[in-house]
């Protein structure tokens, strides 16, 4: 896994302080765990912190917890946001999201050293590093926490309010780490994000660069499966409300429905707890989350009523009652048009092989492009591995989007996308 | 629920102290929530040497945490041991093993009574109440934990380290309760333990006492179910090693084995732990315990066959490898037939109607027949709930238990069933 390749100074100490940042929740296989407002999570945001004063950037934490890497070259003009988020899932990659904050400081560095070389054309927006809080939304739901609250489409409220397993709310936590602020946030003129695909389209076409230009839509639902406490072993099969079988077949359903649709639809059950979870003890209730995705709303509707039929005949099968506690959707929507094209032209401008991508995983760029102008970048996985301590793209794929984002960023803050109501 | 049953003083007695033993660890639905030295467990047993103090019964806890309540009659005889358990499953029933222990102490109160009317005959052997440590094994496993420690079916090193969910070992959980002990437990002659059914064979028949004459068999396994962590939404289906998609699939087979031997295998799935449990991460690994039963030992060999080819197609079906990581099966013993019949005619001299019975639960007497000569007896369940905070057997029920118990403690005191050596 090391690389063959010469790197440039600045791209050598890009990749040594991604070594560096791999360190903090690193595990023992090879990947992180780095939960939001985790202490791992709270040293990481630490050492971020002194990146980029290092840098000559100043650095604050709003409400929400998103950390923000602040340059003004235009004082009063709106920042060209750019960055991911550094939590991870429990026993995660060291790619995900962690890769898009270091390559947007990297990036950001760049910028303002151009900048204040002598004759440099000074820039429209000023530049922003942003380290959004809660991407993965394992600990704390819901996901992508801290760019919903930036974009007002969570309460500021709510999303501190949200507890963990354990009862610890989102304010305990980020005060614990010293990451809550009562910073709002710059104003926002742009957005930029890379991101590692979590896929395998990009390695199997041989592209270095993935053009980011809608995201798939999802439902995701909440379901509570009841039954009632029997004993496993003295109660006959016909008295039992097995809450546990109902769920099981839940989730077998679920495969089900995406075999129905062969490539088109992603389903999946990542959460599900039983109760009282005894070995004797029939379960009396299972909350499961279970998702459905795809790039086409028809099938995912159908898919929906699908579900829905099936659910009716496991209350019948499994002798228990289904209910569907939350659920929550987004639909297909673009990337504008003009980022897509502008950074098809950027890459091949730099000479990096890409193509048009969707992205079936949810970024916190799909909340910022509802804001203002925003594109989004894709590096290739290798195998496609992510939510694994073996996720993996190569050093050269990591630097060539970093080159990518930086001249994207640049001509971000050129005034290359004018947000929608300057334009 | 109340009675309509005048009952005598001691019979009323009893039936209080039933309702201040049921006041540990209530629930609001009017169960109880004593898992094993839990400080509920540990509140009922400090009422429990109270009132066996009272009634001039010495205490002791031996090192495996079992509560006995010891009267000495005739000085270095053997002891007739007679009990059941009070801790039970979280959100369980008032009545499942609780009621078997305080009708031993009342039972035990009345022969200790009657041995000291002017006139009366001397037992053969002395008699002990006991609180068997750990039967429901919901938060320490084994179950049984505290017999099968006293019957040597255990190491009482093996069970004082193992620990709960949380990593409390049974040492510190029993230390903390101030109930373990340096006693090695009394000589045991003979044992009789009183039950509920936690069915409904005997409520259809309309019997109030139940002669347990055998267990049924049993094989339980731990499997673990090994996949590979993933992206939820990105990684496509056939990449997918879905551990939870595996497990969910174990989990109706076992339903589906129960449903081609109807009646006369029992199958179930209690416990089921997901890892990462994250709603956005393909599980990686799940742990359950997955438990076969039956009358018929062929048929749970049959079963169990079939349950290991099902498991093989599961492993190609969801791309999962399980791994059967500890089992442990019991098969069909019978009660001594001699315990049987000295019931049977207790019974009929109390003009108690009865019939032969097999449990399919495990019980404390289950270890202790192996011991010596024992007496399992059964009161009816209503509607034969068990292991629910509705669990309801009646007041007159009960207190008909009671003098069964009392008598057939009687009669093994007076030495009506010989210890095997000695016959």
């Amino acid at each position: 896994m090391t690389s063959q390749t010469s790197f440039s100074g600045q791209d050598t100490a890009f990749v040594e302080d991604f070594r560096t940042m791999s360190t903090f929740g690193a595990t023992a296989n090879g990947g992180v765990d780095r939960q939001a407002a985790s202490t791992a999570d709270g040293e990481q945001r630490r050492w971020l912190t002194g990146l980029l004063q290092e840098h000559g950037f100043t650095v604050k934490f709003d409400r929400a917890g998103n950390q923000w890497g602040l340059h003004e070259a235009v004082p009063g003009a709106p920042y060209v946001v750019v960055g991911s988020h550094m939590d991870s899932q429990p026993t995660a990659g060291r790619y995900d999201g962690a890769y898009g904050v270091l390559a947007a400081a990297h990036a950001a560095f760049r910028l303002k050293a151009g900048w204040s070389d002598a004759g440099a054309v000074a820039p429209k927006y000023n530049i922003a590093v942003v380290n959004w809080f809660n991407e993965e939304g394992s600990r704390f739901k819901p996901s992508m926490m801290g760019s919903s609250v930036y974009t007002g489409k969570l309460e500021l409220d709510t999303a501190l309010s949200t507890t963990d397993a354990a009862g610890i709310s989102v304010r305990e936590a980020l005060d614990a780490i010293g990451c809550r602020g009562d910073f709002a946030g710059p104003e926002a003129a742009c957005c930029a994000e890379i991101h590692i695909e979590q896929g395998r389209s990009m390695e199997r076409d041989g592209v270095t660069i993935g053009l980011v230009s809608s995201n798939w839509a999802a439902n995701k639902y909440e379901f509570v499966v009841h039954g009632e406490q029997a004993h496993t072993g003295s109660t006959v099969i016909e008295d039992r409300k097995d809450a546990l079988l109902g769920a099981s077949m839940l989730v077998v359903a679920a495969r089900e429905l995406a075999n129905r649709f062969p490539g088109v639809l992603h389903t999946s059950v990542g959460q599900l707890n039983v109760y009282p979870n005894s070995p004797v003890v029939v379960p009396s209730r299972v909350n499961l989350l279970l998702d459905l995705r795809s790039a086409d709303e028809s099938v995912l509707a159908e898919a929906d009523t699908l579900l829905h039929r099936r659910i009716a005949e496991i209350e019948s099968l499994a002798n228990v009652s289904v209910e569907q506690h939350h659920a929550h959707s987004w639909p297909v929507t673009p990337y504008p048009r003009e980022g897509v094209e502008l950074a098809a032209k950027v890459a091949a401008d730099l000479g990096l092989s890409n193509k048009s991508v969707m992205t079936v995983a949810g970024h916190d760029s799909t909340n910022m492009k509802d804001l203002v102008p925003t594109v989004m970048l894709f590096v290739p996985s290798v195998e496609g591995i992510s939510h694994n301590e073996h996720e993996y793209t190569t050093d050269e794929d990591i630097v060539a989007g970093l080159a990518m984002l930086t001249e994207v960023a640049n001509s971000l803050c050129q005034g290359a996308l004018e947000p929608a109501g300057t334009r």
